[in-house]
């Protein structure tokens, strides 16, 4: 569904992407064209303007999410079936590069420079691709750990921080160094308590990054991890309302909000990232998916799948504004996106 | 003159916008419309797509710059003459409120929830206006000092900095903070030496942060002075090539980029935040004036007053890739920042 932020509501609506469940998207430059990946293995490309798919590949069995590198040149997808990597012409979807891995590929994120970083679930190898020059240049940077489940890059694209489901922990890499070594924290968060089996997978992407610290989501467990970004000590931990799934910081504000596993999905909260508390829990409808927010951060997108509605919050009153109907809706994805890098 | 970034071209010009001497402008949140504040005191309304004024005000004599609320429904005035800001419908130009003030303001900039901070350079007074009920409710939060000469918010909205020219130092207002406390700092930069006239005052919309650190130009000086963002302390100077004007980080990456005050202006030098070194200078051509980044940061546009072109430049190589023929260029100013909050 294709929505006017300004007005609102939904303009139109485009058919044809494949199997969108757990899917995603990314943004040209211009924000004309959005790239999206469908767990059938589909990419493609949307021309927004027109509202119509101008091309499209089954380009694997099943792919997990991809981005497009900074100067919008190339899509790289993620795969999980049959792994590895593949790389293609942004302008034609036409294949530039095919990568194979030693498995499952997550965690794939733009680097500046016309490159990608992305970690095998498989062996846990985390891998920078660089293809500013006539033929791909590709370089394992380290290991990360067991069993990654999806990375994320920081806001200035400092820092690579890969979650572990395999162990506890999670594992940074520092991309501006030219031989960065993993450098892995919170490996013991919990070890006092028993795990929760993991419900929903929480999503990386979503980590937030707020006055000074990392906002982390515990796997199998109803808490959020405070992290300091430079000494990568833990701060605090605020226990929750269930598994945190997107822990997604309000834009120019010092709040984090939080959506969580079912069956507890009927609730968002919201944290201070000064106090660590949670300033306000708000149960806006069934099966809250995603949150999106204005740029600028003046209000919040939420999807409530169940209830077939897109609600919109006013960040500041935290009331609702205004709702509209959508076919159980999922990720929501501002056409902003295409000016930040790692998304 | 209107340009397409990914073509790297021109693609048309738009009249009728009067003194555009150091003049500024901002966009709506959908990127449609340009509201440019000129030297004359006229506010300007610009379709981009019909290429056409679509409203104008003369509203003062002598403005200095604006900004547009977060959600895009209100332009707020910064005037020099007769003093004051000045508050608009973003859709008709019409008044919405008039707020004479004690002085000359400056360093106007957008704050979340319908809100814009400025100062006045006669008193010092740091003023907060919050639009977002019935009628405006305007708190003055403190003093800055002798003199500021412009401010700037912090990319996260928490923290305002003012810079003052009538004594040495910077004083940072918590916009968290209910009752923020004026902090001053770098009171005493430079108190060995003796200080040369300033050909140019610098700015302060240009102030980068990275690494967890302020990067300021130090007035009247042939420096940039580092800054840790918590502590406040002065953690590096680094000795430049001339008087900085513009101090911009390049997104996503450890680098500031500074252009420099008259007869020095022929210079651009790049400096890595980590070691506070400069690693590159460039002398792109006669009258570099402003520099703007691609925003994920894949390359800075540079205007070359007196040469008469816009050069293009890759970032990662530092290389010109590309330039056009503009007349008599300044100010440089991509729709994607309509996304960012204090701009």
């Amino acid at each position: 569904m294709l929505v006017d932020r300004s007005d609102r509501a939904a303009v139109g609506r485009i058919e044809g992407l494949g199997d969108l469940s757990h899917a995603s998207l990314t943004y040209s430059p211009d924000e004309r064209f959005a790239f999206v990946f469908g767990r059938d293995g589909g990419l493609t490309k949307v021309d927004m303007l027109t509202r119509t798919v101008v091309a499209r590949t089954l380009q694997a069995g099943n792919s997990i999410g991809g981005a497009i590198s900074d100067d919008g040149r190339l899509v790289a997808v993620s795969n999980y079936e049959p792994g590895g990597v593949k790389v293609f012409d942004a302008g034609t979807l036409d294949l530039v590069a095919d990568l194979p891995m030693p498995g499952k590929t997550i965690g794939l994120v733009d680097v500046p420079g016309r490159r990608f970083a992305w970690t095998v679930w498989d062996t846990g190898e985390v891998f920078l691709g660089d293809f500013s020059g006539a033929e791909p240049v590709v370089t394992m940077l380290g290991n990360a750990g067991k069993n990654p489940f999806d990375a994320v890059l920081t806001d200035d694209a400092h820092t690579y921080l890969v979650g572990l489901f395999g162990e506890k922990g999670v594992t940074a890499f520092d991309l501006w160094d030219d031989s960065p070594e993993p450098q892995k924290f919170l490996t013991d968060y919990g070890k006092t308590g028993e795990d929760m089996p993991v419900y929903k997978m929480p999503h990386l992407q979503g980590w937030a990054f707020t006055e000074g610290q990392y906002a982390l989501p515990a796997v199998g467990r109803h808490a959020l991890l405070w992290v300091d970004r430079d000494s990568r000590e833990t701060v605090a931990t605020t226990e929750m309302h269930g598994q945190p799934v997107f822990v997604i910081a309000q834009p120019a504000s010092p709040y984090v909000w939080v959506n969580f596993a079912t069956p507890l999905n009927d609730t968002v909260q919201v944290v201070d990232s000064r106090s660590h508390d949670v300033v306000a829990t708000l149960t806006p409808g069934k099966a809250i998916l995603h949150m999106e927010f204005a740029p600028r951060g003046a209000e919040v997108w939420i999807s409530s799948r169940d209830d077939n509605k897109v609600l919109i919050y006013d960040t500041r009153t935290r009331e609702k504004v205004a709702e509209f109907p959508a076919e159980a809706p999922s990720g929501i994805f501002f056409t902003a996106r295409a000016h930040q890098t790692g998304l």
